[in-house]
């Protein structure tokens, strides 16, 4: 992953001129911006780890496995939102962690936090490094030190149960090893967010990650049935059976705790064989409320796509869906839809068919497979754009949420007006997208995607535009983050999302667990 | 709901002499023994509340919403396990809570906890009164007097949502009365617990309840979408939108709760239009592990079933799955399987289908619709042969698990030893059937129901077996419950199920909600 962009920087995505001529044209940008600076011009702040503490640690984990080089550190800054990147372009001294510590076992872990606790060192959890919420960031706290606490040891298939369909995996597999893991066993998870490439499933499971085949196999909390956390007072190993009446679910608190109740170290997942068959149908509705209640009929009655998503007409117009097609003239009207079905032959026949008659009585027109064969060619690789546009002057990022389906058109008119209003406010005309990529029996989440023009600080611009978004999301009754999870920038929305009570038993849960407080501060909770 | 026994007493189910003749022969049963007291020769043991808490209560609910008659602490006295049953057959002074409180609305259930607070009385909330595991046990702990909060005014329907399958219900609305409710909007919530003609909306999200038609619509925490919930320090609602990465998912700490850490009174839940079809379908197999081997096809298949169930061969040759026919000569050879489909017509008939070839592949006979009918005929039925069991000399109870597919056998194995031993141990020789009825991609729940004779002090006779199971159970790895709670019966084992930081969890999360810990205290948390 490139330091400062998304990535292998072999697949960077250079913007054509065209799409560079479009932007200067149509939203006002100065394509001529300067260029990011490379690594040996960024100053990194200097480490604040002792000699002495940097011994214990090494004492622990082994010389090979600690690290206060800038070349480790830096890396490690932050997650891949478009204020991390913009970070990264900076010359001036960039915050980092204050080492890189890669325990390789339960034990190393528990020794590595006791020692942090007991000598007030702070601990990032690091597993892909794709977060975009701040979910990194490596702050100190009220502490003298940080470390970025490196998973990537944790990588094995711990165990293998064909006749259950479970497996359990190690937090630092990362999303492509563990269908590497299980197709050797015939088997995989089909957990493909966006992020896939980078991300573990210690991640997945921190962040409850949702992934792009979500209608076929649910979210990543939904797959999950057992997890070990280690914690600075002990270690849980919760789940037993496939479903319990054992009191509260306490997986449930550590799904979504971002690093900040414990370390997952290992995590039990249901898996399913590979699919026979996979068949592809992408569609246009004349606008994006028909194509929207065609997605909810089909959620509701059930007729089982593995992958159903929506794009509203502007995200349409630009060909957003189809990377390769980014800037290229318009390929269809209206909105475009994509549909991929999988399972055996007769399974994929079958909900192929129960998904296309519900899409054409909701008033779809067939556009063939090309469509959505485009969308999955390209369907890792939306982040690469971002990294051209911050190259060439725009200012683009994504945001997320989910609400009810009688909620949703006025959820998205909500956070589009408010996206627009701001940015305009500092002086910029922006582009802003919106898609539905899951959908459930009660409702669906919204993604959006935003390009304007940088003026001035365009950290502060975005920062203004994202608070405008997430009041309104708010204010909307909406969630204030569907997969993306809360980090430091939606932290200031937790109050409203769970209320003042629900901040004081997520602080009392963490008084319990991680009582001086080194996880991961300044994330998730008030 | 009878004040001794199951249910309504004009649907008593007396044995006749050939189940008589049966139980004497086989478990050398003496089924002449004496009959239980009637209720006005039971004495109540008098109420500890003082005059000046009673005249609070009063003014907060009003006077025709408190009580301190034995008339109405005595139903209140617990729930309906045999335990509980047993106990109600003493003449001696029997416990019961000291008032039994109904509030009708937040505002007054928020005075009633915080009265009970400043002045140190338990609270035991009460919804149905069908808990089998003590969860209703009035425990007065280390207070001077204990209420039973009755829910029965939180009876509406507060909010109906068409477009998105939602429905907002009070929590002391019965399943019956859902169902009407649901019913009048042409939809349906689809849950049903043996206990669905007495328990409330707000009893099965507090204690994981899972229905009869599990296959088809989860399990009722799998139907939650949010919660409304008073504490002695504020109120919670919880739940934005469809699903959601922000954070721990808080709902989970108060599904199963079992009114320890709040009273839940609204509950937001997913519903669907009520079927249009329904189709039967009834299965012979040669033995439990090909049947166990076919369910566990069709779930991992998707065939998609509303209710899949599947008696052992014990089970099956003493009719228990078709209450009206037990007793009766057998009816079916084998391992007796039952299968409800439900939908549209044409996915009813999909769903048949596909099921019915996954289960002749797995060498089932089929036996046509009437065993299936018969069985859902008499679905709600069996506690009421429990009461005609105990009336005769029997001991009867029955206790549920859940483990992984791969796990199954060797945890009915272990479960129905340590039954059988136990009981032969206290000079009762007994009868162990299991039948699963709740299958999961990974795993299945094994329900099991034994007679024996009772021997002497019959609750502890009881005891004896039960810890023997739960013992199997624990060291088996399964889970303690997998659909009755946890309450007084089953909290012994819970520092097993969810570890000694697992038990500092909830009592963490207790101390912030509940802190000086009047709501049902001795249930739930070790």
């Amino acid at each position: 992953m490139a330091w400062n962009a998304w990535g292998d920087p072999a697949l960077a995505k250079p913007l054509s001129d065209d799409v560079r001529n479009l932007l200067h044209t149509l939203l006002e940008i100065d394509t001529a911006a300067a260029p990011a600076p490379a690594r040996d011009e960024v100053l990194v702040r200097p480490s604040a780890l002792s000699g002495v503490h940097l011994r214990a640690l090494t004492e622990i984990v082994g010389e090979e496995h600690v690290s206060v080089q800038d070349a480790d550190r830096l890396p490690r800054a932050g997650g891949k939102s478009t204020p991390d990147l913009l970070r990264r372009r900076s010359t001036g001294p960039q915050d980092a962690p204050d080492a890189v510590v890669v325990p390789g076992t339960e034990e190393e872990l528990r020794d590595v936090l006791a020692l942090c606790a007991q000598q007030r060192i702070a601990v990032v959890p690091f597993g892909g490094g794709t977060s975009v919420v701040g979910g990194l960031d490596p702050v100190r706290g009220e502490f003298g030190a940080v470390l970025s606490l490196d998973l990537r040891r944790f990588d094995a298939l711990l165990s293998f149960d064909e006749v259950s369909g479970e497996a359990v995996l190690g937090a630092g597999v990362t999303g492509p090893r563990a269908e590497e893991l299980l197709g050797a066993h015939g088997f995989e998870l089909g957990h493909y967010p966006q992020s896939f490439r980078y991300a573990t499933i210690g991640g997945f499971a921190a962040t409850r990650s949702s992934g792009q085949d979500s209608a076929g196999y649910g979210r990543f909390d939904e797959m999950v049935r057992g997890l070990r956390v280690v914690t600075p007072t002990g270690t849980l190993d919760l789940g037993r059976g496939p479903a319990s009446a054992a009191g509260p679910d306490l997986r449930q608190l550590f799904l979504g705790s971002e690093g900040t109740l414990g370390v997952i170290t290992a995590v039990r997942v249901r898996v399913h064989p590979v699919p026979a068959v996979r068949r592809y149908e992408a569609w246009r509705f004349p606008d994006f409320a028909a194509g929207a209640a065609a997605l909810r009929a089909v959620e509701q009655q059930g007729t089982g796509p593995t992958v159903i998503r929506l794009s509203d007409e502007t995200e349409t117009a630009v060909n957003l869906a189809m990377t390769s097609k980014i800037g290229a003239p318009q390929e269809v009207s209206g909105c475009l839809a994509v549909t991929v079905f999988e399972g055996t032959e007769e399974q994929t026949a079958a909900r192929h068919e129960a998904t296309r008659r519900t899409m054409l009585a909701h008033g779809a027109t067939s556009l063939g497979e090309e469509p959505a064969r485009a969308w999955e060619h390209g369907r890792f690789d939306a982040p690469y754009l971002r990294d051209a546009l911050l190259d060439n002057g725009a200012l683009c990022e994504t945001l997320e949420t989910a609400t009810d389906w009688s909620n949703l058109a006025r959820l998205r008119a909500d956070v589009t007006a408010a996206l627009q209003g701001a940015l305009q406010a500092g002086g910029s005309t922006s582009l802003v997208m919106c898609h539905i990529s899951h959908v459930y029996p009660t409702g669906a989440s919204l993604y959006f995607t935003v390009v304007g023009a940088q003026r001035g600080d365009a950290i502060a611009q975005w920062q203004a535009a994202k608070t405008a978004a997430c009041d309104a999301i708010a204010a909307a009754g909406a969630t204030i983050t569907h997969h993306h999870a809360v980090g430091t920038d939606h932290r200031p929305w937790m109050e409203q999302e769970i209320g003042e009570l629900g901040v004081a038993v997520l602080k009392a849960v963490k008084g319990v667990l991680d009582p001086v407080g080194i996880l991961n501060p300044g994330k998730l909770i008030p």
